[in-house]
């Protein structure tokens, strides 16, 4: 299975290709998706779109795992991330990828095994379950490599974490 | 010039379409998007993308006027509205629609003259504006038919109304 993990924002988008089969989990890719500052909103949505929709074009996955958006800091930069969001999520549907979503705890309770882990503690667990050299750059690409490994594990594990997807039904 | 607004949401999309010319405004037609609320809220998303694709596509405006989002009531509503417009702005660059982008107090102030006027008086001069028997249903594309009369009385004016697409430099 190859899983895609999505670090989603406006102004970097991170991602991370791994295979998953069984518990045995292989690191393929991982980048960033980037769009100029000096461009409006709307302009930088449009490239997140057609960028994203030619990475998974690329990239082929099986299945799309996103972090779930929390406005535990600035709500400005936050309404702009949920613009984006919204983006990555029309983008996963019109290519037909299943989407899973996960929450920051989720994360970090799959990675390390302890939901409030310290954010070095998962990009160091992510660098060793994947076995690569360093940690890999920018944090938006880990981040996006955890939440690809937070789903392999869900999907692998008889104890499952809660697919957070029923929460989308509003 | 015809004048598509469109007042932003995830449930209820609402649009109406005008043309102006000079002190001239004329209401072409209106209506609004509707998304299942059983559905997963990407798959309205990609409903909602495709639906203001056909509708741009068939009304052939020259302009998108779109209402700035605020927070000023539910925050989990207010992220999904703020996705489900961030799937309207990438549709509007997509379409290659100049778009611009107004506040609550910028239509009232456009439309009744006073920037703290009541939704129903923003309803009533919308219908006398435009000539209407009676306010247009829902109230969603009575909204927006505000918002394209908005950006019709900003374009024509000697003192435009300020283009907040300004803001969307983040």
């Amino acid at each position: 299975m190859r899983i895609l993990g999505i670090d989603p924002g406006y102004a970097t988008i991170g991602f991370g290709l791994i295979t998953a089969e069984r518990a045995q989990v292989n690191m393929l890719t991982y980048g960033a998706i980037t769009t100029p500052a000096g461009l409006p909103l709307s302009r930088r949505l449009y490239q997140i779109g057609t960028d994203m929709e030619d990475l998974i074009g690329q990239l082929k996955p099986d299945v799309i795992s996103i972090e779930e958006l929390f406005f535990n800091t600035n709500l400005t930069t936050g309404i702009a991330v949920a613009h984006a969001r919204g983006v990555l999520l029309y983008t996963a549907e019109k290519c037909g990828i299943p989407l899973h979503e996960y929450t920051p705890s989720q994360v970090k309770m799959a990675v390390v095994g302890y939901g409030k882990a310290e954010k070095r503690q998962v990009m160091d667990m992510t660098r060793r379950l994947l076995h690569l050299k360093a940690v890999p750059r920018p944090d938006d690409a880990a981040d996006a490599l955890a939440l690809a490994l937070c789903h392999a594990r869900s999907a692998t594990s008889r104890l499952p974490l809660q697919d957070s997807r029923v929460k989308e039904t509003i």
